[in-house]
């Protein structure tokens, strides 16, 4: 967990393209005005961006230990997730449903969630990030399969 | 297209780890009913194995040339997704419908489709396949995105 010196919050970095800008908003303020703290690297409008320059934004602030989890918009998830997957340190789980999004945590202990602003609604969206955040990583042997995913990676928290 | 010297049949590399394998049969089957030739790199039965494994065979076989897409069924998709997007040649995409599957090709080019084989169920997983397959990429503006995500891309077909 992130701490910013007062307090032990949970800090989320969120990045959309224009597909999902609008979702992004919705779903940053919850969970601000849940107490979260949230890192906003845009984009913020509908003006047509490239979601790869968003992805890696997000995921270096994750990756840095800036932020404990990444949340990535665009309009069905599918680039956002090839984009953060290609770095070694994200574990992107794109998630239209709880359960992927649940299972992502447990068992693949996703840092980073994708979501398709185009794909599901806005209520389907802020569950599959309640579950995501409130899943914690189950270990045991799914370690071997994620030291697969990344060479020399740390022990897992 | 792969061509095996005598025609031009779509060429499909398939992997699953134990929660896919039975699934992965069913399609790669229905594939092979269909014409298409099949490349089953495992695994084929119930005993626990690493998805990470299995993904990256069949990555290697699309980013050689020697398929041209792979299919990846673990038990949500997201194992899988992971591991494929490591490989710079590979854009994988996870779907749990249709049109997620069909903007995967149009948008992304996506040139291996993960599935979860706990989360959606047989005739749907075939519906995303036969979607995936079918439709072709769009090129244009997504043009530039791809090309950030995989630098030195070669010229898109």
């Amino acid at each position: 967990m992130v701490t910013n010196g007062m307090d032990n919050k949970t800090v989320i970095a969120f990045g959309a393209d224009h597909g999902g800008a609008a979702l992004k908003h919705r779903l940053a303020g919850a969970l601000a005005e849940a107490g979260h703290e949230i890192q906003d690297f845009g984009t913020d409008g509908p003006t047509s961006v490239d979601y790869p320059d968003f992805a890696y934004a997000v995921c270096e602030a994750v990756a840095l230990g800036r932020a404990d989890f990444g949340v990535l918009v665009c309009g069905t998830g599918i680039g956002m997730s090839i984009a953060a997957n290609r770095h070694p340190a994200i574990r992107c789980g794109l998630a239209h449903d709880v359960t992927t999004a649940r299972l992502s945590r447990a068992h693949n202990n996703a840092n980073v969630l994708a979501l398709g602003a185009r794909i599901v609604g806005e209520e389907v969206a802020r569950d599959i990030l309640h579950s995501f955040i409130a899943t914690p990583y189950e270990g045991g042997r799914h370690d071997r399969r994620l030291a697969k995913l990344t060479p020399n990676l740390e022990p897992q928290p």
